[in-house]
């Protein structure tokens, strides 16, 4: 493979030398289901190709094969439960490809409409996760309005999860649910990185819709909010694309910024009793519930663009093409925050994004990253309008303001970005069957 | 099946008897990829299925299964090619299912810069169209800034498409081209629905990028404008999604009216050779070429949402569930304008959306629609902010300027629908290898 090709100033090289670099070799390598049999067959010379399956011992050849090549294809009919009992679906479950973010001002200030809503938003949305209207797309009563708007129908479930979370608004003076209200719910304080816009933030409710189908996604958005008129009005919204978060198994999808985002998110079923599932030291009915942070995060993506490579990856901690940490050479190396080059520095800076980040530096803290890739179009000022609709989940909101109180001071990344939208929300156990989200508050 | 259900009061039934009324019963049926396993296997009782069979003969069950289900996944290996020498790909290439539309003002007067932007777009597209980055995600070189912004690195092809369009203003007198116009290619005329906002009107080029996964798409659009700064700047753009527009041999997915769109489109050969690719009659640079129309549809989809269905359908002339003319029974029954039911009555509304735009009462004028939907979120004034990009090609845009000021003076569909983005665009035929898009404009 040749060092010698400049591509900063040329725009159309053959890439072969760069997506050469980027296969695993060796069997050492963790599963990579974005792997395209494309590299190997196509766009690459063929010696080089040859070169490159003898090094790493054949290992990559039969690892772009198998069920770890995503780009295979999606499974529409796949299906969740809804009347788990436990857990909302939509944060333990594998991220999907699209996700519609919507969150709603209650303005009716009658606990019973709150109940009403809840009530029938968990009966519809265990509906469309089955990949069902919501009723009739077209009724047969001459005279009906159709409760399902029917741009969903026939598309299968495409694995939609729709998860409800609770604002803190729900619990101040308007529904006499004060002693309801989990421990920890309160707005977020200021954080050092915060841009945030008035038209983002905030919201009594809120409801993640995510699929493998982004009209699935959008459906179940709109006719939930079409069904709370009267009750709620729409806040703000974001619609995220683009598998920008990776679960167990997965390959390590990428953010605007081009780099693989959520290598060292939490993974093993441990981290998420331990980290995520509110367990017994809150309000009695959160129990199995969790912390919703929800941030609208801009990118300053064409001033990034124009960073240099080398830069980028100090200020991430990574590699761009393989995502490995600089302390090491593969993406799953557990990075060396302490490891020096041979001149004596260090190899990962202290502020970059993954040493700030690291559960090793901040106590143990540990949040579950849930994020997708978002673009409003073009700015006023002609630039491309694009960021991360992150959202995460923990067992306390401390834990993200323990993480982003560090990273909004130091972040070599806040030159690049900006947190312009903020929610919080406390995340109810999914019902049972016959019963409702949040049902345990009017008990 | 029963008919008694009252789907506009009850908010969550069993969708059972809807469902099942609109699966295909019979061999006359046409394919319907669309069709989901589930609703045979869950969701509807055992003894309706069985019924449904029998009455059906058995043929829709074993429909079910076959190639005909949309919902068995995509291919992110399928890659189209770029150096066809006959027409651009996007336009009669099966739809896929995202869009990312952009168009951009010449900021430079320079014909050499325009010249050498479109040689170095069309390497570019090429290789994007291939899967493969526009030169390395992460330059070797210490310093180097990386041509390619990496976030659709290893996600395949996923059947790209990027057609790129000439407006108006490259033949105005900057570029010494007058000579070259096309000979139809001027700013559309005032319409009888326009609402258009200056921020979505115009472009001296256009860019449409089609894909299988919204981040290729958005990757190839956000790289061609990184290459095109200092020639050109942005305009407006769309991102759109859902499969709103059918092929030969697909299914025929729905807008956000919650109508099938596209079920009369443009499908045979002899209809693209008549009605999309320009012939002799133009300069004859623009043989294999064609027009394109982009517009913005803003549809006010929760004024819509609460009409009745049986006046939704009055307004487009079909079914809601089935799609079919409301002369006939089934989604591709030719539509008959003529006939009557009992009272008298004309069945299809001289006034609805599909008698207006029917080739059969406009002497014969087609044009291929290629649409998508989008979402801008929520509007100032707190609703969904939705609707359709509709972007069409033609032979001569003048078949566009005939439907639009017929639909527009007498469409039903004009109290729920703004066109509020606009742009006309003549699109070059392929460049053979070694070539480039529009090269014979500078011959």
């Amino acid at each position: 493979m040749s060092d010698q090709q400049d591509a900063g100033r040329d725009q159309t090289p053959d890439a072969t030398a760069d997506e050469m670099r980027d296969q695993p070799t060796g069997p050492d390598q963790p599963a990579r289901r974005g792997l395209s049999r494309r590299g190997f067959f196509t766009g690459a010379g063929a010696g080089v190709v040859a070169g490159a399956l003898a090094a790493g011992g054949g290992t990559a050849f039969a690892m772009s094969h198998g069920e770890d090549d995503a780009t295979e294809g999606v499974d529409f009919n796949n299906s969740y439960p809804f009347y788990t009992g436990t857990h909302q679906a939509g944060i333990q479950t594998e991220p999907q490809r699209y996700c519609v973010y919507m969150t709603f001002d209650l303005v009716s200030a009658t606990a019973t409409d709150l109940q009403v809503l809840l009530a029938r938003w968990s009966a519809a949305i265990a509906q469309l996760m089955q990949g069902k209207p919501i009723g009739a797309v077209a009724p047969t009563q001459p005279n009906a309005v159709a409760p399902d708007t029917g741009e969903a129908y026939n598309l299968g479930p495409s694995s939609l999860t729709v998860t409800l979370g609770l604002g803190p608004g729900v619990f101040d003076h308007r529904f006499g649910l004060a002693d309801k209200k989990p421990k920890l719910l309160e707005p977020l304080p200021a954080l050092p990185s915060d841009q945030l816009q008035k038209g983002y933030t905030g919201g009594d409710l809120s409801l993640q819709a995510c699929a493998d189908d982004p009209q699935v996604a959008y459906h179940a958005i709109r006719n939930l909010a079409r069904m709370g008129r009267g009750t709620v009005g729409t806040r703000w919204t974001v619609m995220g694309f683009g598998r920008a978060s990776a679960g167990k198994g997965q390959s390590t999808p990428r953010n605007l910024l081009g780099f693989k985002d959520g290598t060292r998110n939490i993974k093993e079923q441990s981290d998420f009793t331990d980290h995520v599932w509110v367990g017994d030291g809150d309000v009695a009915w959160m129990r199995g519930g969790s912390y919703q942070v929800a941030r609208k995060i801009q990118m300053n993506i064409e001033i990034w663009d124009a960073d240099r490579v080398s830069d980028q990856q100090q200020v991430i901690g990574r590699t761009k093409n393989v995502g490995a940490p600089l302390s090491g050479n593969a993406e799953f190396d557990t990075p060396n925050f302490t490891a020096k080059d041979a001149a004596g520095d260090i190899k990962i800076p202290v502020t970059s994004h993954i040493a700030l980040a690291a559960h090793e530096n901040n106590n143990g803290v540990k949040i579950l990253r849930r994020s997708y890739n978002y673009t409003d179009g073009i700015s006023q000022f002609g630039q491309l309008d694009a960021g991360l609709l992150f959202i995460a989940y923990m067992d306390t909101p401390q834990s993200f303001i323990q993480l982003q109180e560090k990273l909004g001071s130091s972040d070599l990344l806040n030159e690049y970005i900006g947190h312009i939208g903020s929610g919080i929300f406390a995340i109810p156990p999914a019902p049972a069957q016959g019963h409702y989200l949040g049902e345990a508050l009017f008990g």
